[in-house]
């Protein structure tokens, strides 16, 4: 917390469990910690299922505030209201995505693209609260308490469980999908993974012709299933030939560095490579971008506006993550299973098994 | 030539005669030579003029085939045209650019996009003569022989020698200000050479508000002479942190490496940072593209309808390049003088000068 802010003027705190890494690369282990209490526009949400991305791995490793909960996939239930809150009754089934907070006044924040405040965001994790200064706490834990612009209604008919990655996997590839409007277009998406898989169904969902380009033969078929038209092995060299100028946008899941040569010439004139993953460096020839009028993009998960958008969708279409609901306890060793690339397609966990862990082992 | 072409169907050539390298790095000297005789649809154009583009200088050093005549920014006088030709008559003022054929079936080259030809456009010099299978030879030299799709007249009240660069690097720059449709738009623009200052012109009079960025701070007032409305030190840290998020458009004209960081950090949400310069990598963080969703592109040349259409506007808008006029005697020092960054902001050479030279040196 900065040293210039107190939190004396939210003297009463809600005690919360859940999972911490108590430092730099730590295993998860149960921890007790201090929720605020309910500011007007705040709601508390019991949470029933978290999801656990990629991104939670990388903070636990990258971060520098300790302890630190992950997660900000979270489908939940309101248990309490404050006194301006007209969006949310008690009992409703809610979802909370990777934003909790931004400067609400700059020009991305007006247009409800709140990823985008020039002001920086507060993350549901690991981000620092714009009133009282305090570290948020993710929702690998039983109780999250945020502000009501920020949590949306659960769609009708559609598994708790495997709405939860739709708050982050779902929406970042929605948000790309529906920025370079990908309908009625030829397009690649290159992974299958937790943002691949979603990807994957709503480019198909929006009407888009699909190819996956996966290095594991294994998922080819599985691609197809999800909805892809076309499944490419991207390191069969011949394959990979084939598919010159042929696509309008490539969305690029993998978050590691690989090559994007292959890519770029698979895109036609005026195409858009978007690597949703952040390597250090992106690693390609630029005269293919000047030979085609082709761009390299990027674009972070959604806003608000988007992903209200989003589950709207998915509600119509029947679209959830394919997931596999573990145990708190098992965490660490879904955490491995994620880097070995063994997971189809999101683990999600079950938060009621929070009970069977102790209080604190810290 | 390619072992299966011969030149039995064109027995008849003319003899030209111009500055060539005879061999990789080679300084250039005078050199006689043949050119084709006309085809149908050809004119023999007398040069007049032609730009001294620094991509001549990198062909002389870069190319594999010897001897090299350069030269892409071609003004001259009709003096005999083909049995088809309608378009031009004996006497006419025209230009030729870096382009002098292409398949013409393919998908860009149906839309005039000539630049993007699928199977690869045949350049004005260092190319290979789609029907002969000989090397083009460019307008460093007396005379050219040209399909006319690939010519243009000349805008009438302009300046003959200061058009020329209008053919490359007038058009390159054009390409891409009205790819991005810059009007009414605030763009900057890096790099005050031969493209910038091009740049620069066409971006105020297409209704662009236009920012100069240079690493010469005695190009700033030049800029605004121009037509920038603002000129910033790209060295100057304090300048360049208050650029952040200011532009819907950059055009980066610099061709060697240099970090591009500090013009993503000063695109707008929904950027585009076009680098018109090929080096062998670009510099970027690629969590600049991501936090404002942002984009990196480059563009090529035009093709024949940018062409016209920037030459129409070339003259209802008075707009030519800045140059110098050299003798044909003066080209290899003017290479070391473009290579000092001293020329402001075209060499043309006036081709009646190369009489002065003996017929051929080699």
């Amino acid at each position: 917390m900065p040293s210039n802010v107190s939190l004396e003027h939210n003297p009463v705190v809600r005690l919360s469990y859940g999972l911490a890494a108590l430092g730099q690369g730590d295993r998860l282990i149960p921890w007790t910690f201090e929720r605020r209490e309910l500011r007007p526009n705040d709601i508390a949400v019991k949470i029933q299922f978290c999801g656990v991305c990629h991104s939670d791995l990388h903070a636990i490793r990258g971060s520098s505030r300790f302890p630190l909960v992950p997660g900000h996939e979270i489908v939940g239930e309101v248990t309490a209201i404050g006194a301006n809150v007209r969006k949310f009754q008690i009992g409703d089934t809610v979802v909370v995505g990777t934003i909790v907070d931004s400067c609400g006044h700059c020009s991305s924040c007006k247009r409800q693209l709140e990823q985008y405040c020039r002001e920086g965001v507060t993350t549901t994790y690991d981000g620092i609260d714009r009133f009282d200064g305090s570290i948020t706490h993710g929702g690998y834990s039983n109780e999250y308490v945020v502000d009501t612009h920020f949590t949306y209604h659960m769609p009708t008919g559609l598994d708790p469980a495997s709405v939860a990655p739709l708050l982050c996997a779902g929406v970042t590839t929605w948000s790309s999908l529906r920025q370079w409007d990908v309908t009625g277009k030829t397009i690649g998406i290159v992974g299958l993974g937790g943002l691949g898989h979603m990807a994957v169904k709503f480019a198909h969902a929006l009407g888009a012709q699909v190819t996956l380009f996966s290095t594991s033969e294994d998922k080819l078929a599985d691609a197809k299933a999800l909805g892809a038209d076309a499944a490419i092995l991207s390191t069969d060299e011949t394959q990979m030939a084939a598919q010159a100028s042929r696509f309008d946008f490539i969305l690029d899941t993998v978050s590691d560095r690989h090559p994007l040569d292959p890519y770029l010439r698979s895109l036609k004139l005026d195409g858009t490579l978007c690597c949703l993953g952040i390597p250090k460096s992106m690693d390609f020839s630029p005269f293919l971008l000047t030979t085609g009028r082709r761009r390299i993009a990027s674009s972070g998960v959604g806003g608000t506006l988007e992903t209200q958008e989003m589950l709207d969708f998915c509600g119509r279409h029947n679209i959830v993550a394919d997931v596999e609901v573990i145990a708190a306890a098992d965490i660490n060793e879904g955490f491995e299973r994620l880097e070995r690339g063994e997971v189809r397609y999101r683990l999600v966990i079950d938060m009621a098994t929070l009970n069977a862990l102790p209080k604190d082992a810290a």
